[in-house]
């Protein structure tokens, strides 16, 4: 199998940037005359939109009516369709869908029964009086829990709010259809059933004492979009106190994702991540994460620095060195940015022959482009580097174990799988890669009984 | 449409009794030649076991293997069941399958994406980047939460295991089962997505915080199975505090078939509820959410008792009057029971043309045999009185309204719905008729809006 070469890499990148385009479908009714449609395909193209999907989706007398999905590079060319549209004799948009929020219609999740209702039998089984049985067995062996309850394939995704995506505070309910899009990724991925639960409150004590609570529910806890420094505490207590895995993904999916991207790397620009002068900009939840998984994975030299000081503190608490910006452009070999602010690093910062993870959605804070015409050896923003890489693989192990804990060394056996999945000549596997997030799953779950998080099950206990 | 006797009524009851059964499954390899499954079979009758479904499941050279469903009246004798057939030349026994167990295995509910993730551009639109467009949505108005997200399908079963079934205090997670099963019911019966909540609490302090706390997941709230006197401040205080549906089921949901049951029983044996005395043996939260809902719906002579004095001074505030037991016995026309004491009613008590709904299961407080042999007009146990009849359709019809409560108009609107599909000479119908929950629901949703616990929406609000 040969290497393709990274220009390919970034290549298909720019590739599939198509889709942060503006995709609408409009609703037009078209004057059934021939040509009429040509009239409005050659508007849409005048203005420079592109066309997807046509379908017919009424007959009139007069009019027929169509489905026409249109792409146009921004908001300003869109209204240009639409205007352009409106002039064409013999047409009139009647609806305007957004094909994305079509897709989020009514939420992304459901919660289904496995098990056909449709006898009085059945009810009488999974439900009172048959059920009562099943409720004595686990009553006198907890264990049997895992066997006849769905506990142990339920993951809890838990947020308040405070640092959904790039979009910061917004409250728990609008970060729903980010936990809803997780919990559809671990239901599609990797047959986990993801709940989200959202959390009235900012205060780290009651979300620790909300979430010890309600554990008994989850096989493992997926913190989610909490923001940082209350992130930390929360994350370090409840894993502390609770006997099932507590994982906050934005540290941690993150920092499995770029540890795997870092030893594809390596192999291609003949670098030693141990070896290398690693440097970070950013220290929020992302930043601390990827810093704890490097210095757990050996790497010796962590630079860092963030704006906020109590991040810069927190990083020294873990092990890193602050320093400034403009030194860390200059000393790192790998330089990973997580500060959520585009266009933060110029050209000229750029080393010859650095590394650059700009990983801020969307808009990193140096574009792949420009960090290559610095001098950089190797250049990934946000968009290839999905935490969806790390997460579904990462649970289904742990849950696979029954593991108390998600330690470093499993994150670091997820990050080589993830690594060793990566097609030849990208840095990362795409996350529909199923059969990647089953080797992710496979190596956790190994490590979880190597490293003691979890105990090796005897014989399944004789039940009834 | 003919009514059918009130006799035959009783007469299927007891024929669905057969359920309560032994029930088990044996895998059998059987030496293959002529005579020998008879001999299987005759062995498993001379013992006085049935046959049900008897499946091949192995060809092997000299062995078949079956799977036989054996039916036995009690565990002793599906013990004979097998030790007649150990005595049975060329059988091997190879595994012992309890299809009760079996269908709880791995749990019995999922949560499932409603979207298919098989492409990138999928991805990209239920996740980052696209979703980001969604939340911003919601956090210019937050009414969209309703369009965009499942929330608003969705109900917490929340619980802390203080009082499973008739089984009582056997903590969350062996209450998990039944919690599972409620949520199958929801989904299958009327696409509700029921997400169990298991609490590690029995201080209503922290419960009633708790739910306070996850409330913005949900659009509704199901408690389950928490203890009396503790449900009762629990359910208030919530549904003080939130602006979503809080039902305590053991109450209302049992109140609600209640209420059916006897507005069919008042048609039956020409009695009227609101002018009769009715009394209450045990004042539990089944007996006090009886209590609640006769009362709202006009009672006016209303009895009761239970052996605990909290139990007797809740059951004053609400409305009723506490008297002993014999006194309850002579002055009813109509004797409610919930107590979990099978037995506690002698023949010798029932007054003649009394009605009887004793309804502690799995033993009645008196089997419907003896309250008719003492002289009740009528007589009902727990088998056929399934909560299950109300929860569903009440819960659909408060989320279909977006309703702020459930108040006792709408538990009587589901009551009399409920009422009204009983099958001719039938008191109650089964909770597998799909029409009726429907039913319900539409009756719960119009006295909603009716009664002002909600809003008329106006045309659905302009997105983006």
């Amino acid at each position: 199998m040969t290497k393709l070469k990274l220009e390919d890499y970034h290549f298909r990148m720019q590739i599939e940037k198509g889709i942060d385009k503006v995709v609408m479908t409009l609703r037009v009714m078209i004057l059934d005359k021939p040509g009429h449609f040509g009239k409005v395909a050659t508007a849409i193209g005048n203005v420079g939109g592109s066309l997807g999907d046509i379908k017919l989706v009424g007959y009139g007398h007069e009019y027929n009516t169509r489905d026409i999905t249109v792409f146009a590079d921004n908001d300003a060319q869109f209204k240009d369709v639409l205007e352009e549209l409106g002039k064409v004799e013999g047409v009139v948009i009647s609806n305007i869908i957004d094909p994305v929020l079509e897709l989020h219609r009514g939420g992304k999740i459901d919660v289904k029964s496995r098990v056909q209702v449709n006898s009085i039998s059945t009810v009488r089984k999974i439900y009172t009086p048959g059920v009562a049985k099943v409720c004595k067995i686990i009553e006198a062996n907890p264990e049997l829990a895992h066997n006849y309850t769905a506990i142990h394939n339920t993951v809890g995704i838990v947020t308040n709010g405070t640092a959904i995506l790039g979009l910061g505070d917004i409250g728990p309910v609008a970060g729903m259809p980010v936990m809803e899009g997780k919990a559809a990724l671990f239901d599609s991925l990797v047959g986990i059933n993801g709940v989200p639960i959202l959390l009235r409150s900012k205060d780290p004590e009651e979300i620790i004492r909300t979430v010890a609570m309600i554990a008994p529910t989850f096989g493992a806890i997926k913190i989610e979009d909490i923001k940082a420094p209350e992130c930390f505490e929360i994350e370090d207590r409840l894993s502390e106190m609770l006997d099932i895995p507590v994982l906050h993904d934005d540290q941690h999916g993150t920092s499995v994702m770029v540890l795997a991207a870092l030893l594809n790397v390596s192999d291609y620009v003949g670098m030693k991540v141990k070896d290398d002068t690693i440097g970070l900009v950013g220290l929020g939840a992302a930043g601390i994460g990827i810093a704890k998984l490097l210095l757990a994975y050996g790497v010796r030299k962590l630079v860092g620095t963030d704006i906020n000081s109590t991040a810069r503190d927190i990083f020294s608490k873990v092990g890193g060195n602050p320093v400034p910006l403009q030194e860390i452009m200059s000393v790192s070999d790998i330089v990973i940015a997580t500060t959520g602010k585009g266009g933060l690093i110029k050209k000229e910062m750029v080393r010859k022959g650095q590394v650059i993870f700009a990983l801020s959605n969307p808009n990193p804070e140096i574009t792949v482009e420009d960090a290559r015409a610095g001098g950089a050896s190797f250049a990934m923003d946000g968009r290839s580097a999905n935490n969806a890489l790390a997460f579904p693989g990462v649970f289904r192990g742990a849950l696979n174990a029954r593991a108390r804990k998600i330690n470093f060394r499993m994150k670091i056996a997820a990050a080589k799988a993830i690594k060793s999945c990566a097609p030849a000549g990208e840095l990362l596997p795409s996350i529909l890669d199923r059969e990647m997030h089953t080797k992710v799953a496979e190596a956790v779950e190994r490590t979880a009984f190597e490293t003691g998080v979890a105990a090796p099950r005897t014989e399944e206990l004789e039940e009834t």
